[in-house]
């Protein structure tokens, strides 16, 4: 590769100005393909969805009771006298004209005889003991109808494009009809994990692990994060710790993913094989972003064709066309688990194309995270820090948050501990009793 | 079936009363197996897992810098002298004994080398020509040190069971050396649709739909939900319009289900042939509960062994050992949905043994529900239920709360449009302005 120049370096920039650049170079995937609906949870739609139907589409009764002509039921009260129930009309069967001075017996959802103006429930009839039925009052017309159409017209766009679907949409999309639903391609995601000092669990016993030798966590739950979010993940394992063998490792990633990731190797000192690699392959900025935790991220791209091109001069990340998105995530456990949720979580809604309002909490704002809630500290926090960090809180019984006392954890036991992260800006310090912006970890994950 | 009784009706009853029935009669499911951490997102841990081993497992530093003797840092600035750097200590990599008079180039998780007592960050470092490094200030002794046994100590229990495993569990249990994890099996679901008014989606196109009939589209959003719980789910359609074969699927789906759920044919008017068959394969209770959307829910049991158990005179629903678990829903879909959320989920994490506390939203309070947050109700609800309301909300960019515009709706519109439920005490109404309980769709689902 000919023009390979340095990565470039930031002094330290905001998250905002960070998600503001990998966003920008980012677009959603092309394609489409057909899921059926019972197996599209978490896909994205590629279209809009409009209704082929009037829901519901025959006027129909709203409660269990009798379908009225409620003037003849006005004359027989007034006239104190019952009424015949010269038919009955379960769900899914549509009834016959209704008799002059008769009534039909209904029930939920079944389709309203034509003739009847109303429904009176059945807890407000009295049924006399030759099969016919009494009424102490006269229902207004059109009570307990639900009228063709009411919750939906046919050419109505019931769920627009960029939808990312669950269980609500889902079931929507089939009351439509729909069988299957035209989605956008899942993100296809090659994970790598660096470090000499990664031991991958079950490959060592904890009795038997050498000097230095830690566990590779990253990896599983960045995996299991990945996957939640709807990505197809390939796990590649470690990185060769050779510089050709690198470069061929992440070429041939870059040919089948839209997206690598890696965790390790991101802080300015530490030597790995995996930043030159991807400068010479494409490009690369090594970041140093003012969260806590946090800090270091690589952002980057690999040409898809195996080579940069020459024509960018932009020097931007990858695009949907002929390059790789590259994503390098710092090492240590908790500040990988926090800075994908806070970069990586955007960038996948983005290259999935999610639009906002579907009544998921799936889009982020300006900043990338989900709307958060002001809620009590229940703790102090004296320290102030030039950076803006995300602690891991969680609510209590009492309304307020406590804090996991040590926030400076290189485990993730405060992540699985938290139930989701305070947002304090930098600078700021905490005084029990505060407002703070609390981001659940359950709109995070989801 | 000999001592076959009517289904018990009860009189409106409370959301809580409702629920504490229906866990009263529920016990985690027995057994266990191993499954692979990479592959257990969702489970629930069947066993207390404790560290194996010290985390971290050596003292090491928590950034790129040099660690020290800090007194020989002292004396070196005292005496204005620089001190070599007599070895690089990468992570994954231990060090020799700290040369006196020299300090040890060192990387976040490094080993800390023996003789050193203090790292300073290279932000601090004045590398000179010569290799040797100048300090302006002597650190504290333990600065930077991230301690042997500091997160975890060999031996604690750092997930407890009835833990509900997520990403950050999963990668937690990762860096303690688990490779996998004995979890809790998953809940078996039987899912059945009843109603002769429902066609699956794809059988029959929109336009050739019969007068009366819909689609079916609870048996698609019930299906994800239970897959999302963690629940294996088998869907067996409709269930026969014939008593002896409803008998036979439902006597089938009990020996092989821990649970078996149905929706339509619960209200008191409804026919079908599912109530008379549960209620002779074991009990039935038909339950009126005092929410909105809901009220009409089945509750019962069947017998595995094929007959009801003539030593029980408790009529209780069904336990663990040899008994499967019923529930009827209601068939409207909004109803349906929301009733599963409110009554089915709780059951669910009953059957896992998910204990509470565990970072993840998933624990019910008394009354099934996670906490909810008081927020602003940015609309007006004048008309006062006698039951307890379930209005489907969601949150705008001006921090409160807006109504989906038809709460009455039939399909799932309102549904997939909000984000949470505000939870309306019965006979209360709300006026703009009023801080209402909102309880988000994200912890439900999850």
């Amino acid at each position: 590769m000919s023009h390979t120049e340095a990565p470039r370096r930031t002094g330290l920039m905001s998250l905002e100005d960070a998600l503001a650049q990998l966003l920008g170079a980012a677009q959603p995937l092309a394609g489409q393909e057909s899921v059926a609906t019972l197996e599209a949870d978490g896909r994205v739609l590629a279209q809009d969805i409009r209704s082929g139907l009037d829901v519901p589409g025959f006027d129909n009764s709203s409660m269990d009771g009798y379908a009225v002509n409620s003037a003849e039921v006005a004359a027989a009260i007034a006239a104190g006298q019952a009424l015949a129930v010269s038919q009955r009309i379960p769900a899914g069967h549509f009834g016959l004209v209704l008799q002059p001075g008769s009534v039909a017996r209904i029930f939920t959802g079944a389709p309203l005889p034509a003739g009847a103006d109303a429904v009176v429930m059945q807890e407000e009839a009295e049924p006399q003991a030759d099969g016919s039925v009494r009424f102490q009052q006269a229902p207004a017309v059109g009570q307990f109808i639900r009228r063709r159409g009411e919750d939906m017209r046919q050419g109505d766009t019931v769920l627009p494009a960029g939808t990312r679907l669950g269980p609500a949409e889902l079931g929507l999309a089939a009351s439509l009809g729909l069988a299957a639903l035209p989605v956008r391609p899942r993100v296809r995601v090659a994970l790598f994990s660096t470090g000499d000092e990664l031991v991958m669990p079950g490959e060592v016993a904890p009795e038997d692990m050498a000097p230095g030798a830690i566990y590779n966590s990253n990896r599983y739950f960045l995996s299991v994060l990945l996957r939640r979010l709807g990505c197809e993940v390939s796990d590649l394992g470690i990185v060769p710790d050779r510089r050709e063998a690198t470069l061929e490792a992440l070429r041939a990633a870059a040919e089948a993913h839209d997206l690598i990731v890696t965790s390790g190797g991101v802080s300015v000192g530490e030597e790995d094989h995996v930043k030159p690699a991807v400068q010479q392959l494409g490009g690369l900025d090594l970041w140093q972003i003012a969260i806590k935790p946090g800090k270091p991220f690589a952002h980057g791209w690999i040409a898809r064709s195996g080579q940069a091109d020459p024509s960018d001069q932009t020097g931007d990340p990858g695009d949907a066309a002929g390059r790789c998105h590259f994503v390098g995530l710092p090492g240590n456990p908790v500040s990988s688990f926090v800075t994908f949720l806070l970069l990586v979580r955007p960038l996948l809604l983005r290259l999935q194309g999610i639009s906002a309002g579907q009544g998921v909490q799936a889009q982020p704002g300006a900043d990338g995270l989900p709307p958060g809630l002001a809620l009590p500290a229940h703790f102090d926090w004296p320290r102030a820090d030039r950076r803006r960090e995300f602690l891991r809180a969680r609510r209590n019984a009492a309304g307020g948050l406590d804090l996991f006392p040590n926030q400076s954890s290189g485990v993730l036991t405060s992540v699985a501990w938290c139930d989701g992260l305070v947002d304090l800006p930098a600078g700021r310090t905490v005084a029990r009793g505060d407002s703070v912006n609390f981001i659940s970890l359950a709109a995070l994950l989801g």
